[in-house]
């Protein structure tokens, strides 16, 4: 990937954090031969606050775009979340425009990048829900019993849902932008959970002679009390949100992020720390841009000679930076600048 | 009804053709107290060709229409025909398209009147696609299994359908015709084969807060061998079909309509015949106005002073003439009066 686009890739791709794919190589052999591609990626809006695992996927996805130079389509799965959780639609709509400012927030170029929520945009597309019936045609109940382990007692929203998450992956949905070209294929950036959505839908895709889209997979962001667990909005004091104070993150970092230090300052300095446990170095992987910086805080920490006190104070430092220019941003993204992103149009590349 | 609209009510209504409903008295009361409400039917676009029997809730739907001077709304379920048939969906777009044609040509008011079909207007209004997803949320897999006998190697597109047919059913599925009153209720003229549908529309309104539809069934038109089975498109034989010529209409009724005369003109003038299951007899039963020239065939055709022959020989005059009728009025139906009916605006009434 290196060699064709001229530059070193994302530290998340170095790093391994972007960890498995399915079909990469197809798509940068495209590249290669200069045929277009396109990117596709998507949030459920359950919760008005997102926290820096909600990073990950985007952050990765605006550096894909900006090192491919290709179109990007942000699904804003808003239905979904009506289905599974005790949302009235108005309330839904709400969290998807808030979402969406944090999304925009983080960095996406309005010429290039086209968001829809389905509660909006299935009612202005007929192409996308022709697309959505010939996915649901073509799989059975057995099969998403199999693959999402829906039971008989499930609504039928949510049996049907998974095909409304598969037909952004063909450029047919979206003819305003592919003048209707079918045979576009998408690149696929998710977080490893959303996996069986696109199997599915690179299962049905042949039958329906599209083409299968290409997916790569990151890992999670583990919690504040420890990598067992995936940061959650749900949990406040295990994750660190977006809308969080500079004091509420140094606070967060030094009271709840599990350490991997020695249990007495002298055990440190005489077995070190372990890095492969511990959630500050952890969220250093993630958000430290610089290798050389990185392993030599491996390195210190690991031998002792950074103490687990040091290491969360630079981590909050970096967390602080990160966090306060996101509110900046998002504090420029406007009602109109959301209806700039999500008006169906073509994208200028 | 009759004091109500002072006017006798339709054959099909005196004659017990429409022979069940549930709640008319609640919609009855709402027009006596000069309050709103809307009629909704529908037809699923399986085949080019309309017959004699697609006529009946159509033929009613017209009356009640201009009894009560209120809207109507006919859904056409293409997706539906693409989900259960070997279509492709250009095909089903297709058969759509001539089946509004010969809809159109049954007499609707343009003024009154709004036609879509789910593929084009799921694309077009969002309102459709909420109150979708809000019965979709509202209904179990367990449910369906048990309306329609779903199984578990149905595709999840069959699964999900129900709630496609149910949510015309609410005015706030058309906030272009009702300004988005939520409170106005429907009454759906439909075959009785449609309840199921509408048992569980009915089921979910209440949670939804919506009102429940009103509802008036109709009987099948026999096909044309016997009144065990309904008239189907896919025996020719069998049936009569709006494209039919005047020759085919009396080949058919002369050849196939089974009759309830006696085996010898001697035996037929000494026991009778049965109108109970001489078809020629039910189809001028459907077809026939005149309830006194209908009562005197019964009572000349049941003597034995009136032989199949006569019997046969008025009905194709009868329905050569509706045939006609319905071919001349379908040849003013362009494509430009299909846009008028399928357009999103407000209704004249």
């Amino acid at each position: 990937m290196e060699t064709l686009i001229g530059q070193k890739v994302h530290h998340f791709l170095r790093r391994g954090i972007f960890f498995s794919h399915r079909d990469l190589h197809l798509i940068l052999k495209r590249y290669e031969e200069k045929k277009p591609f396109f990117l596709y990626t998507g949030r459920g809006p359950s919760s008005s606050a997102l926290h820096l695992g909600h990073l990950i996927p985007f952050f990765f996805t605006r550096w894909l775009q900006e090192a491919f130079n290709v179109p990007l389509i942000i699904q804003m799965t808003d239905d979904e979340k009506y289905l599974w959780k005790d949302l009235t639609i108005e309330k839904t709509k709400e969290l998807t425009k808030e979402n969406i400012k944090d999304i925009i927030a983080m960095g996406f170029d309005v010429n290039k990048t086209f968001i829809f929520s389905d509660l909006s945009f299935i009612g202005k597309c007929p192409e996308f829900y022709e697309n959505i019936i010939r996915v649901q045609r073509s799989v059975t109940f057995n099969q998403v019993k199999g693959i999402f382990g829906f039971g008989d007692s499930d609504c039928i929203g949510k049996i049907s849902f998974p095909a409304i998450q598969a037909a952004p992956s063909f450029s047919s949905s979206f003819p305003f932008i592919f003048n209707g070209k079918k045979d576009i294929p998408a690149l696929i950036p998710c977080a490893i959970d959303q996996d069986p959505y696109f199997r599915m839908t690179r299962d049905v895709a042949p039958r329906l002679s599209l083409p299968k889209p290409a997916l790569l997979h990151s890992s999670f962001l583990p919690a504040l009390t420890g990598a067992q667990t995936k940061m959650s909005a749900s949990d406040p004091n295990n994750s660190i949100f977006l809308t969080d104070t500079p004091n509420q993150i140094k606070n967060k970092i030094n009271r709840y992020a599990f350490s991997g230090g020695g249990a007495t300052i002298d055990e440190h300095r005489a077995n070190g720390g372990n890095c492969d446990i511990d959630i500050a170095f952890q969220y250093m992987n993630f958000f430290l841009e610089d290798d050389n910086r990185l392993e030599q805080i491996r390195s210190e920490y690991s031998s002792g000679q950074l103490l687990t006190g040091d290491l969360k104070k630079e981590l909050i430092g970096i967390l602080q930076t990160i966090v306060a220019q996101h509110q900046e941003r998002r504090k420029a993204v406007t009602d109109e600048v959301v209806e700039q992103f999500m008006s169906l149009r073509k994208l200028n590349l």
